[in-house]
């Protein structure tokens, strides 16, 4: 066993961030929103990450001015389609695994995990890794928020390699992945995916602390936990939607929110093709007079269109809330009649350069339109 | 580097056999006539193990009984359809990777390598690897034929386990498969085959000196040569039938051969799916009387109907070849018109045990029929 965390971690010089049975639901519900649909069903994480808290402990969450330069972290992650996600779940057994054979490929041990994502599943899968392995995670994500591709993180976009890639199915046959590039990976991961039962357990990223304090999106952890205590908070004052939009418009990484729609969900389509859920819902305006937003999703939420019109776009933010909770619903929780709001936040600076739009640029989901920043869109339609 | 070859010989014994520029057409041949049709094109193979040979120096072919137990084994073996093999071959760095690759996760040298199988494309792999690598051959295959899977090896059957299963692309791209069988070995590795363009290297079944010698096919090597230069003895002499069938009768580990039809090509229906050439070959007798023989494969020749009754059928082996010439014809160089003869050997006994049939009887190919062994038709058809 290769895994251990003593090595690597800066004395703490913060309050310390723990995530417990106490916080864990405002964590998963926080995640669930910056998923932005994607990344699995939130409660079934949440159960998992409850009971591996319960046998294992709290894992802590380091701020990333506590980790040493020189420390191992390593990313996990499931992939597949959440509609299978949901229903498979992980045994356990295998994110271990992932975790340990990743350390065993790279020849050292793993000080700290972080999740790729912020999304459902993928924010609580770290957790359960964190706490039945002993480890630390990083108050930081590869993405800020959730993709469909394991090269769509900060970290391929600074020239980090996400090999070795290790791949792990419920039986705990592994898969080693070596490949040049990080979308070469994702190929070759998505068809092994697909090959395990479209979906499996995932380790890979390793990298310095130093890399990690420049190559992947700070303090999402914790913003996870502030926008779900938000909610909660907002729900016993009258106004989670507003209580939200305020810890949003706040935040250092995101920094500006705003609600684009609401109205009541009246058509949906949705197919699980190639290993992705993808599908458009149809919004109406709850005032009748006809106007109508379209929200088009790949795993993901892409684009929101309100009578045809671009109101925000990735990979800017696009969440579908409870019009009344400003509960986050994930794509494959969408259904008829739901009355929704649709909520559109600024995507963190990291995935705006040249080089991550190379990657996340809405052309790169067969969308034919261009970037404009959520903040232009707006400024726009006031103008 | 650590691919070497100066440990876990034994001092030689015998004769020392080398696969030189002067016998490797004989060599081919005789391999691509136990191929029973599949392992792909024998002429590309060959060219690229000649230029290999001059390049790099004729490797050794080593007796089983030359092998100290504590050595390193592994195979080599391209995974894929032949028909995609012949159009994209090996770079040779792909096979040198592959090899490193397999030592690195084991840890250790590999002292002498050995096909998988024996049939055209992937029998004269192993020599390209062994030549550039500067490292001996040993004189035994997994299979004493062509087979379309890599679970359908004798080290399978006899429980040695195929991972770590290296597989590389034409980029160098690997893939490290470590699964709890060699059937999910298989379907995993094929997966990745087809993602990597339908073909690629693969090297495995990592095993000790020991392992080999209970657990492989032996004297097949030397057994294509003795097949290659019975039938170019044989043209000279007018009847290379009659010789390629002599050599057969009197091998220690096959003993038995026949030839079930001649005739001409009148239908083919071949196509290549999931990573498989598979269809059919009908053949009309010579002399008009209507009488008809089928050939049904997948990659390989799997049974021999002669007027819908079984004539030979898998794991015996089959091969179509030239009716003048004995030139043995893999499946996907049949042509419509072709005057050819059905040749059916007997299978060697380490593909005849319980645990080797519960992988390679008829019904593991789809096909609803019991294994009778050729000589038992043969006797039947007498008497």
């Amino acid at each position: 066993m290769s895994v251990q965390n003593t090595v690597g971690l800066k004395p703490s010089a913060r309050r310390e961030l723990v995530l417990s049975e106490d916080n864990l639901e405002d964590f998963a519900r926080g995640a669930a929103f910056l998923g932005t649909g994607g990344g699995g069903d939130p409660y079934l994480g949440r159960l998992m990450a409850k009971n591996a808290i319960r046998e294992f402990g709290s894992p802590r969450i380091l701020g990333v001015d506590e980790l040493s330069d020189d420390a191992t972290v390593a990313f996990v992650a499931m992939i597949g389609a959440p509609t299978v996600l949901c229903e498979k779940g992980a045994s356990g057994d295998d994110i271990d695994c992932a975790v340990q054979e990743l350390s065993a490929q790279i020849g050292r041990p793993i000080d700290a995990l972080m999740p790729g994502e912020i999304g459902g599943f993928n924010s609580t899968l770290p957790v359960v890794a964190a706490a039945r392995l002993g480890l630390p995670l990083v108050d930081v994500d590869g993405m800020g928020r959730a993709f469909p591709s394991i090269a769509m993180v900060v970290m391929n976009f600074e020239g980090i390699s996400a090999c070795p890639f290790v791949l792990v199915d419920d039986h705990l046959n592994k898969v080693v992945v070596k490949a040049d590039t990080a979308q070469r990976t994702e190929d070759i991961s998505r068809s092994i995916a697909v090959q395990m039962g479209m979906s499996c357990l995932s380790a890979g990223y390793a990298m310095s602390g130093a890399e990690v304090k420049r190559a992947t999106v700070h303090n999402t952890l914790s913003a996870a936990l502030q926008i779900g205590e938000a909610i909660r908070e907002g729900r016993k004052a009258g106004d989670p939607l507003k209580a939200l939009i305020r810890v949003l418009e706040t935040h250092p990484i995101y920094g500006f929110a705003q609600e684009v729609f609401s109205g009541k969900i009246t058509d949906l389509r949705r197919e699980t093709t190639k290993g992705f859920s993808v599908g458009n819902c149809r919004i109406e305006a709850f005032d009748g007079a006809g106007c109508m937003a379209d929200v088009q999703f790949q795993n993901e939420n892409l684009v929101v269109l309100v009578d045809g019109v671009v109101k925000a776009i990735v990979p800017d933010l696009i969440i579908i809330v409870d019009a009344e909770t400003a509960e986050p619903i994930p794509t494959e929780a969408l259904r008829y009649g739901q009355r929704v709001s649709v909520i559109a936040v600024a995507a963190p600076d990291a995935l705006k350069t040249p080089q991550a739009l190379a990657h996340v640029h809405p052309r790169c989901f067969g969308l034919d339109f261009e970037f404009t920043p959520i903040e232009v869109l707006a400024g726009a339609a006031r103008a």
